[in-house]
């Protein structure tokens, strides 16, 4: 569908921009800065953070609760038109999700050599979701490590 | 920890048939019937049935929502101490999550030879998680293929 004239199309950085946002919110509650959006029609349709310390539960991933979000926002559990745009790879869980919603088309910045879901040889997102990978990847990682680098010395 | 005796100590077949008892409530709301409960020191603290329809989110799984339910009566995110009854083998978003739970024992019982988490070569559960298969297996796999063969002929 073409988006209405209104909306500027924004790029892939933009939207990535939206999602570090949203890990900087997770960043100041104490939680591993990790922040989603979901974009439909050039236009952001759900915004998540991770969750899990502050709700004690291990689901509150920042890519879970955007598909949440996002079904509700839509009224219907696919996001095939949508895209997720994520500041770290997604783990083994957040894929198994993005392939029950037969996600559109997932962009995330940083790769997460520990625990992202490339590390399964075994094709875990729906066979028709398009992957870009790299986008303001710097500042994601960045984000993400200095986190832990507190930890460690706190 | 020793239950306190006025517990009676459950098989479980027992349990197995409390989370069969939450698929056939799930397939009265037309959902896929798989259904799940969480015990801890030989009693139930959470129960679910999947709800995809029904919220319109492929998030709801059974098991998701139990770990979410007893993360929440524990008031701590971790499961090490819980065992997961489900009535069919979990996808591999719910043994992401079970992973995350650090989930003690897994209990299912029919597989899913189209989505299990076993397809999947990798270890995908925690390394300490113990696994148990076929409790009831007949009664839960029956469940779930009539279901299906429903489906088809309606």
């Amino acid at each position: 569908m073409t988006p209405p004239k209104s909306y500027p199309l924004y790029s892939p950085e933009h939207f990535m921009n939206e999602a570090l946002k949203e890990a900087r919110i997770a960043l100041e509650k104490d939680e591993v800065p990790i922040g989603a959006v979901v974009v439909c029609e050039n236009h952001i349709i759900a915004r998540a953070h991770n969750l899990t310390e502050t709700l004690n539960d291990v689901t509150a991933h920042a890519e879970m609760q955007a598909f949440t979000a996002a079904s509700g926002y839509l009224g219907g559990k696919y996001l095939n038109e949508c895209t997720l745009y994520v500041t770290i790879e997604p783990c083994v869980m957040c894929a198994g999700g993005a392939f029950w919603a037969q996600l559109g088309t997932l962009v995330y910045g940083a790769e997460d050599p520990k625990r992202g879901y490339r590390l399964v040889e075994k094709q875990l997102l729906h066979r028709k979701t398009k992957v870009v990978s790299g986008i303001l990847a710097a500042d994601c990682g960045k984000l993400l490590i200095s986190f832990f680098k507190s930890k460690r010395n706190g």
